[in-house]
């Protein structure tokens, strides 16, 4: 009965991740930034005053930081085929996947900053150096995990005092928001201090977001890009929280991180909001009305699968918010309070939730997907149920509510044969899920 | 700043509680047949087949069960001056409001039937075998708490065992709609077969309804709606939790509910859907683009806020779901998971978790209202939040993530003027939610 509806919910959420893919997303922007070098379609061009573009005979540096790093330095080194006069990876151990013409690879710490950090981070600096002149170009090539992989202390700070501090901040229970306060300050490359440095060498900044909102100063600490946390707030922090550090830390945090940067131009070139953008492109083509709720939810993963329910329970009572045939997204990082000792994600466990809440519904689905492949400690990506998944438990005698409790959804959507799996997709802008109603 | 969101936000809300008070809900109702019985407006009549409408000379019994019961049976007599033959209310304790002018006016247990129930239920079948013609009305007028109120025990069962097999089925982790099943056949009144008995008397049947989804065999066990449960799917279910009962109990539940029912015509003239219904109208009115997610919400309050706090920065971030200005609209009956000792209530909880969600963004408004103005054991209807109330409830030394823990958003709320205070409202049909952005 839904058998179409689930075959479109796959095909929506293929081509929502495929948008985000690092290579495809590098280089697309790249065309795009080609396209207007050579006056082709001056309305995809980079931002404004970036006309100019690549021009040739200058000199072009890649600089790629974060899990997608070895992947978009690839597709930058492919796009801008002989243009580039070199370049540098700083990966998680692992993600490097072989050489790169003209860049050095380097594998360093995640999530907690090691000496491979520093000595990558120091390498960049050095390259970026021999670079600095008005007319080069530094790619900077961003992703998720660069907070850690691109590190180096400011002056008067140590490695192990920035481990410390991050630590006792972590155990206080300061906020992130003040967490980041605290460490960019205490860096000589975060909050936009990279940039700084590498004045007046113009910097395009390509980022696959990772953060829910797409926070530019918070992906990857933002290297390149002006800090909206101060010198005031960071000080601040150490106090309300009593911090104790060596006294070069806090003389550290009394400068100030640059709050704008006139060298810079940034992109999103990858994010959740762009893979909800292109699910409700592709449920269009494919006929359906389409609406995104969110992108930047946050709640309990099994709340989140009882709230979209009742959405979906609405457009089947009501026709509304809106009309059949429907698909409603939402883009989110969801949060799992484990209680049981099963095995399951945060996405295998709100689409088990949302099977409770439409139970006995025709012709609804609703899908729930890590876009990188992997939902928890699983091999699943995670799941998809509709009105019949919970009559189908029961065939199989799981009570889905006594599953949730003891955190179990994988076994149990296994049984029924309501799991996705992709495999590794090689991207991650955390989790998309559709309500599909025909 | 959100003063005017504020202001509009309340205006929403008053004319969306409005729409369902018992007597406005009523009398409008009432007139919508007259008018159809005077030819003024066909396409506002009852329903198909009921052209005649109350034709005078006939005789009208006006029967009122429920909560509501003695205000609606007040409208009803206002709104049919001088032609009922006769009434008679049945409400809780305390619920009753003085003399309706030929009317017997009853009180009885609630949420347990008690010998009042029983009482006054054989009343009501006396007075109603005295009418049964063709061509006599019965206006049935059903509100919640019905089930309890109007009760009489089937051949061979007793109330005791009435209240005895109920109370091993909560205990036994049955579903309401598997109580519902057992409980339909065990009554003479319930799941349809008191407007059976009542045949061939024509009954108009007006629900004030305090179901999500407004399943009308469930409000008030559906004294004249047809069951869609079994005598089977009863007997399954004694047999699944293993009830004792006597064997009088077991034979009663052999004999089947009606499946159709030709002399009714059922109206809900008031219900959380019609609630949302006119707080998107009163949106609209106010210049709002307005949308409705859900009326049928019911997961953890503050996961609800969290929700509603993800759509409204989506908002924010990029105008949609809808487009500003706006107001999205959801219903439901959330629950609270008590943790702590505090004071607050479902709404109250959703909207101080909403205002973590949203804390520093502008121009946008959250409101969470108990449609009968008492939120849990608290006199505030519920809860109003914007982008400075994280922020102002610090400046109180209140931080909201404790408050939560505590289940204490009563005291948070009312130490920054964040309730919503109405008093009781003399309605019911479960809670309101309300997201505004300018």
């Amino acid at each position: 009965m839904s058998e179409s509806l689930r075959e479109d919910a796959l095909k929506i959420i293929n081509q929502a991740i495929r948008a985000v893919y690092p290579e495809d997303a590098v280089k697309k922007a790249l065309s795009a930034i080609f396209a207007t070098d050579t006056g082709k379609s001056g309305s995809q061009g980079f931002v404004e005053g970036s006309s100019q573009g690549f021009v040739s005979g200058k000199k072009i540096f890649v600089l790629a930081i974060g899990k997608a790093a070895w992947r978009m330095a690839k597709a930058a080194n492919e796009g801008l085929k002989g243009q580039i006069c070199g370049g540098l990876v700083i990966t998680k151990y692992g993600y490097s996947m072989g050489v790169i013409d003209g860049f050095e690879v380097w594998e360093a710490g995640h999530p907690i900053p090691d000496e491979n950090s520093i000595k990558a981070t120091e390498r960049a600096l050095e390259m970026v150096e021999d670079l600095r002149e008005k007319d080069n170009y530094l790619l900077l090539l961003v992703s998720g995990g660069g907070s850690s992989l691109f590190e180096l202390p400011t002056v008067g700070v140590s490695l192990s005092d920035i481990v410390d501090v991050t630590n006792q901040l972590l155990k206080s229970g300061a906020s992130i928001q003040e967490i980041n306060a605290v460490r960019k300050h205490m860096s000589k490359v975060k909050g936009g201090r990279f940039a700084q440095i590498a004045t007046p060498l113009r910097v395009f900044s390509l980022v696959l977001s990772d953060v829910l909102g797409d926070k530019l100063d918070t992906i990857a600490s933002g290297p390149a890009y002006p800090d909206c946390t101060t010198s005031e707030d960071a000080i601040r922090v150490m106090k309300k929280y009593s911090i104790s550090s060596p006294p070069g830390v806090l003389d550290a945090l009394k400068l100030e991180t640059p709050k704008s940067l006139d060298n810079v131009e940034t992109r999103i070139i990858g994010s959740l909001s762009v893979a909800c953008a292109s699910a409700k492109q592709a449920a269009e083509e494919l006929g359906y009305n389409a609406s995104i709720l969110t992108t930047v939810l946050d709640c309990q993963a099994r709340e989140a699968g009882a709230f979209l329910s009742a959405v979906a329970c609405e457009v089947v009572l009501r026709n509304q918010p809106i009309r059949k045939p429907c698909v409603i997204i939402a883009g989110g990082e969801t949060v799992v309070e484990v209680r049981g000792d099963g095995l399951g994600g945060r996405n295998q466990e709100l689409a088990l939730s949302a099977a409770r809440g439409i139970a006995g519904l025709k012709n609804v689905v609703i899908a729930s997907v890590a876009t990188d492949g992997t939902d928890g400690p699983t091999d699943a990506a995670g799941g998809m149920i509709d009105g019949s998944t919970t009559a189908r438990l029961e065939e199989h005698g799981i009570a889905a509510e006594e599953v949730l409790l003891n955190n179990d959804s994988y076994h149990a959507l296994k049984a029924v044969g309501d799991l996705i799996v992709t495999g590794p997709t090689g991207t991650n802008v955390n989790d998309l899920m559709l309500v599909l109603c025909k």
